[in-house]
């Protein structure tokens, strides 16, 4: 088993162009982790948006104290931006939007129902969608596979009822596409050890995972998929460390 | 045991005359329960605001149709605007700020730093400190009661320590102390059959709390503290049936 504190040290394919274009010191340091998908999210709406910003490749399981000087919790991603510390993707991906307002495209609506209506489906997707995909990978056995998926798939095909085309909100690629695409980019692992099928979610779903897989912010920040093999194996047999995988064993709120 | 379906039907005392206070029709439909703490959010923002509303109770647990057409999830609170739904308890306060932007006072701040800094907190509460209160009183026996109890005074003291006073953020009453708010109302719960002190968490924690529980909107939403005795009897027996208490039973993801 590779341990967490011996993870492949850096990105990879395309993750690793846009890590090497993003080097120069900049107001706005972005510390992720290559594999991480709340990393990722904050890192597509970067990339969406073209703001400048300076990459910097922490492994958020060794705990350094710098690290922990930035993020309490010790979690990617984090920024510091002019000096001052802020973390949680979804919090990050929203200060991106609010302290770079001339940078589009903007990935929230303008509109206040149509806001509050995206915020309600970013919320699913925290509080149905990224748990049952952590479930599934992390179920034991047949039977408790069968379950987590038969769960999963339930929460995607509510997901995708609402799915307008060809994004979420329709034309608009906005945020809770965001939040999704991580995890959309790394449901291959759950398809090749837990019998999940898109097309088995909803047509809908498999139409969209298809989009939103090839958003060019999204390829751009994504590695060699066999790479996210080592990061998700420990997973597949219930033996990872992070704090997440531990919450979700222990019935206790994802940090 | 009074059954959840047989709940004291409404608001009493100075929560009452805010209900009779917004009986007329107005473009916004507040669809709430005089006893969810989630509610009680989103109305305390309402009532910061000034905004016109239409208060109407719901017995979310009666889940009845035409309240599942509004929210599917049968949860309180929610809105209808103009027609359109609304729910989450967060998600309308963000509402209430952007769609009402003349009505004072802002509840986050201007400045995205800081505004994102508030974001950070607002997910805390989310994250540790509710699951923390509802995990204290579902707590049974000596043993797990103090475990539950040590565990929230430890997640209230990291919150404690970064209140700047008055206020969470300072001089601002913020989304960050309204988000709080319903669980200092009810953290009398805790005292009575918990051992839980706001003294022995913290000297800020026992000052802020008394400062937010006095604010006029928190006020103007409280019923008679002995009505919530009946609300809270079966969590305290872990006999609640809520989708928050089940969540919680079963180690997922409160909805
Ligand atoms: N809620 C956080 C979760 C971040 C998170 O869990 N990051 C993982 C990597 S994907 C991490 O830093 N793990 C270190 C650990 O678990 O110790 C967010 O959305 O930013
Ligand atoms: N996350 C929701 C939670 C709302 C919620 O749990 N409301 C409770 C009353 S406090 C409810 O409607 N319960 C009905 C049930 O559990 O069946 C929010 O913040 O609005």
């Amino acid at each position: 088993m590779v341990l967490p504190t011996d993870l492949f040290p850096h990105a990879t394919d395309a993750a690793l162009k846009t890590v090497e274009a993003h080097q120069d010191p900049q107001d706005l340091v972005f510390y992720a982790a290559w594999f991480c998908p709340s990393a990722q999210r904050s890192w597509i709406t970067l990339e969406e948006k073209g703001i400048p910003y300076q990459y910097k490749e922490v492994n958020p399981y060794k705990k350094e104290k710098h690290f922990l000087d930035i993020n309490p919790k010790g979690l990617v991603p984090a920024v510091e931006h002019q000096g001052k510390a802020l973390f949680e993707s979804l919090v990050l991906c929203e200060f991106f939007e609010d302290a770079y307002p001339t940078h589009e495209p903007r990935i929230l609506p303008e509109d206040p129902y149509e806001k509050a209506y995206a915020r309600i489906w970013i919320d699913f997707v925290a509080k149905a969608l990224v748990p049952g995909f952590m479930r599934l990978f992390m179920a034991q056995g047949t039977e408790k596979q069968d379950a987590a998926r038969a769960e999963l798939y339930d929460s995607l095909r509510t997901f995708s009822a609402q799915i307008k085309g060809p994004y979420f909100l329709g034309e608009q690629f906005s945020l809770v596409d965001i939040v999704i695409a991580p995890w959309v980019t790394r449901d291959v692992i759950a398809a090749e050890h837990r019998a999940y099928n898109r097309g088995d979610v909803a047509a809908e779903w498999k139409q969209y995972a298809g989009r939103v897989e090839v958003r060019e912010s999204v390829l751009g920040t994504k590695s060699n998929p066999e790479q996210y093999v080592d990061v998700y194996a420990p997973y597949l047999k219930d033996e990872a460390q992070s704090e997440a995988a531990k919450a979700i064993r222990a019935g206790r709120v994802i940090p």
